[in-house]
């Protein structure tokens, strides 16, 4: 009677509904299945237990908004055509399927030198073969070589569907509330001129309140410091265990002991697509066995959620402190100087709240003119913010 | 079997208990049901027309809210009496029993030079001779007398249970989910050192939302230009109304057409007690019929939400602009000049975000330090949005 | 002269976006403005504080869904024509126009014997005559005189928008939250088979929960002991009123005085879309000073919530605990025995679940078959429910 | 060692807080830890996605509730010690801490014969024992041996504060939202006479309601078909790999491989404890490449989720129809008939909305006589739904 369709519940959005042949392709490949795999905000369940939620869920939810800011754009006589659409909502479906486990947390450790979104064009292409040219749209406006650029400004810029999404699924799933944003407001003012992105001036004090929620997200949650130090501690399992070449099950292990050079490459496509959080957390849960007393320490820490401790400062950590808590580690573990990097080590947390020169925020006033949102009268969003800030943190043992 | 308690529905909070005998008694009074009749947010529902709410269920609110603070300080061993606790209740129930009708709108209109705290003030008293000696403690926290100047804070304060409840009410109400605070977060977070009020540093991001909440919810709700300029036609209308001493029942009548010199007189503490937003719209009804064109055309078409134009820029509107206005008002309704003033006007709308000098947001850190929430690394607010912005307007008859 | 377009904020749906010409000029008229001066849920708002939400509220939040649901069935391929949509967008739209002050509360006795559906119908058709014509389609509709029945169905029937909305919109301001349903899964399923408005048998629990909801709505919210003491005080004050021919200002007293015969009249119409619920609370307010006491004593104990006292049982009122309050009322105000029967009195609160013989509820299996929703296998909804429950109360004065 | 106090964000209820050093200890023992790594709804997340949720999350929520219930009932002046207190918390911390990968769905198979609240109470023991004592009053309450027997009931009852956390948790993040009850309503209900749990008459709908929520939330989640399936083809795949000895790792292997007889075996409880969902899906994805075909099969059409097909019927399955589908098998992938029983399977689906004989729930009235909820006038919940309701499945590859 009607063409097929697939309506899914979503606790954010209501429902979502699926009905282009294309999208519902995608969606049932298991490249993209293999996102129920993967977590949206790695270990930041250690703190908001909540926030469980997975990156095939934030994608269904960004392709939600698409569709919503897509309807909207058509419906203020901006053309685009049934093949731009469809080429829109299958990138944004798949702009995060580079993601490999426990994403940014690991992001360019487990896959040396290749940024998940290298890789999510490499899985675009491969359906664009298996599929011949039905993502060849998909693939221009993910690319941005598409002659209709806010397409690609919807799904990645500074005020795209994934944004948008992420900060509505994260505040909901973590109950931060102060990180709800006002999507439907935004994306009920989004409109186009000559091509580009913008946003109708009632939307001003929507936008800056969107900035200021994906601030108070980055220090609360993304770089919460308890989520901080259990993803570092994930980084120094890895480290570790590729170091001492730990052994593990096929998959991972491919990416552990072996030196990928090509991207191009078939087997690592396959193989990095087999790999999910699945693989590293089963890992850790053999590794807390392990000879190896940094891994085996490790291991059995983050599994038992007793992490090690973490202080954040504005100025470097005094390296004296940092030797101090090395010596008191190499004693009590009795392990080498070099094993104590992998139990006490410091870093930098950085986060910028906008920068105007990188990209822009148009806003679109009635009178035509288009002013960047850190220009507009009594602005909150200042050059000033435009600096990145950086908080140095230090992590130790306290076994 | 226990001790008699009202549970009330809220659906911003879920249940609001009361439980105190004093709490019940101000509940049930009369002077407090008044409050029913008078909406928190004068004439947003024009806007937002879930804007209905009351005085009555905002005062409720932050009754609740001030419960929940008082237990998580009591929590934190600060000493706080039975007294004490009961005092800071009924004197947040009553904070705002001395609005008059449309509450800041009319502020200081209907009953000239009388600010509706000394009106609040003057309600306490009042019920305090009614049942002597009970409003003691309350008088003392609302008139900042009370040596823990805490308790104080929490009534009145740059972070009161006043601001909090406002926030999520009137953002619950209108639908502006970006006006959404944490304020369970802030309570948790409050804290008293030396007699002062004070929020740990986790809240920091929280504090900063908070202030960012009421920057949006002042230009996006409060001061919307529709709702500034119903507001506005609001004002007009009494004033025109005072002018040509329109009819109108005797508790109005009262305050439109006698001068009211002393406010300690209980003839006014009745009248005022008497009258409510019903006596204002009621009026406007019967005056849509009136012979003096300029109140019938005023109250017409605020009942119709046929409004004024409405224009808002950074600059003072230029006389010109509003000469030409007043012009065709005039011939087109054939009136003076001096009547055309009540069609065509102009002003400005002011907020501050924050300003650290007025009253201070404390911060209390892990090292006990105390800085101001301008003073913290990295902060939103600063300095600059110390400053007031103002907006000018302009309204016109567009008949 | 209108906006192209006008998109309002909802608490409960987020945004209602209004864009077809008829609809714009529909919603700014005088008639359908006054809707925001009754309120939807009369008194109830004496126990449920944040129910004081409008019929104009409602009226909008029931045509956002008229909105959802005709794109539904048009997205399911039944044929609705520009004009149709438009219509059936009207008749919600107006449906409760015809409501006069305090709605149900006071039905059938300000206006006597016109039901505020035929009051409605009349300004539909004074519209109509208004812009000749431009209603007819919505008239059909709402009269079941259009050749498509599901869309009448959509507008008054057991799963119509108006009750979706109501429910929804009750329990969000009431913050009953168990009266919450799935409106959006339920408008997902309708579908349309022989012009006869159909679900999905995939909506059964929906549909369940929905007849449940409204249930529980009823007895914990519409005939809550308390809202049915007010409102049947509201009842006795405008009897009383009129008996006694209290005097009041002109637009209500044409209502309490006079006898209205014929309901085509114009002037009965016009003075009926003056009268809202002000109307009524300000004549209230004037009373509680009446000479007459018993008036005089229903006005102040309705204003100050100082309410009768009720009791509800599943058997008649026992006549001789009717008599000993009367007596007792009769003393202590010294008034006659046919004056305290405003005083003290008894009645029958009533309520259905759900009466399959009444009108139905089609479920549509996937083979095809249509049942009602009290015919699928282990129903929840019975022959058993289809009786009416009726509450016998008695309500007395306790001065 | 740790901190006095814990506030964990919970979108669900807001701030859950731990200060109870007994409750710390659990929270942090690696027991309860590992319940972060158990799905409180199996593989509901397959229709659901947002239901990825944690049995240590149900876990929290149901212990916050608790809290609720028993500062509810101190209010009502129940005598309830400190040390009950913290028992009842610790009971309910862990009534579910004996649950194994993917929960209800492999119940006693993947451990034969053990209930999971056999092993919970196993794991309360072994805390008890390492911290001699400690958990003496939370092991009495678990196994109603405690003299106050609403302790039990709140733990585990028909309306216990597990079943109100996990409704209200699942609807929440499966998006259900017609499974909301309202769980403050009824815990502000609930009292004690004679030690036995009960709720006021106020609350008989919201009980009803939560009855019928339970039943939606069965047919619609828990049971639903798609649910169904895949929870069917995890049994199979157990089944089948415990067959064929499919090799795994040690600690799966534990249990597939060998006999387990008793219970009381710390070598069965140590290994159960290291056993999580994880441990099952890891040996999933290896074994999609196993040469078992059946295996493989399985395992790769459930983590693509390219699941069965199921069809659901209130009769049992025509025997033909099965005999059809396992020959189409059998030929397609070339297996035995054996075999193709792994793939082509029928079965029951159950649910019972309330049964009155089981256990009650007390309904006390203002007169002080108690009622079942089936009892009270005009119920909703009568005999005839104490009968179980028992769905007939067939499930059948479509390879």
């Amino acid at each position: 009677m009607f063409d097929k369709r697939k309506i899914i519940n979503d606790p954010v959005y209501g429902f979502i509904t699926l009905d282009h042949p294309l999208v519902l392709k995608v969606v049932a490949h298991p490249f993209y299945q293999r996102l129920r795999r993967i977590h949206q905000m790695a270990l930041a369940s250690l703190v908001y237990p909540g926030a469980v939620h997975t990156r095939l869920h934030h994608s269904l939810g960004a392709y939600h908004l698409m569709c919503l800011a897509l309807d909207e754009l058509k419906r203020k006589k901006i053309s685009i055509t049934a093949e731009e659409e469809a080429g829109a909502k299958v990138a944004i479906l798949l702009h995060d399927a580079g993601h490999g486990p426990y994403s940014h947390a690991l992001e360019g450790l487990l896959v040396p030198d290749v940024h998940h979104e290298t890789m999510s064009l490499r899985i675009m292409q491969h359906l664009n073969e298996q599929w011949p040219g039905e993502l060849d749209e998909a693939i221009a406006i993910f690319t941005n070589n598409h002659p209709k650029k806010f397409l690609h400004q919807l799904v990645s810029g500074q005020l795209d569907v994934d944004r948008m999404d992420y900060l509505s699924r994260d505040s909901f799933f973590t109950g931060v509330s102060e990180g709800v944003i006002g999507y439907d407001r935004i994306i009920k003012m989004l409109t186009v001129v000559e091509g580009e992105l913008m946003v109708e001036e009632k939307a001003i004090y929507s936008i800056e309140k969107f900035l200021m929620a994906r601030r108070l997200m980055y220090w609360q949650a993304y770089l919460h410091k308890t989520v901080l130090v259990a993803e570092q501690m994930l980084v120094q399992v890895i480290k570790r265990a590729r170091l001492i070449q730990a052994p593990c099950h096929d998959t991972l292990s491919f990416f552990l002991n072996s030196r990928n050079e090509v991207i191009d490459d078939d087997e690592l496509l396959n193989n990095f697509c087999a790999l999910d959080d699945e693989d590293v957390m089963m890992a850790i849960k053999v590794w807390r066995q392990h000879d190896d007393k940094v891994l085996a320490t490790l291991c059995r820490c983050l599994l038992d959620r007793n992490l090690l401790k973490i202080r954040i400062q504005a100025n470097p950590v005094d390296p004296q402190f940092v030797i101090e808590k090395k010596r008191a580690v190499e004693e009590q573990l009795q392990i080498s100087e070099s094993e104590a990097d992998f139990l006490v080590f410091t870093g930098i947390a950085e986060n910028t709240i906008y920068n105007p020169q990188d990209e822009r925020i148009n806003i679109l006033f009635k009178d035509g003119t288009v002013k960047d949102i850190s220009e507009v009268d009594n602005p909150i969003i200042q050059q000033s913010m435009a600096a990145t800030v950086g908080k140095h943190y230090i992590c130790w043992a306290r076994l």
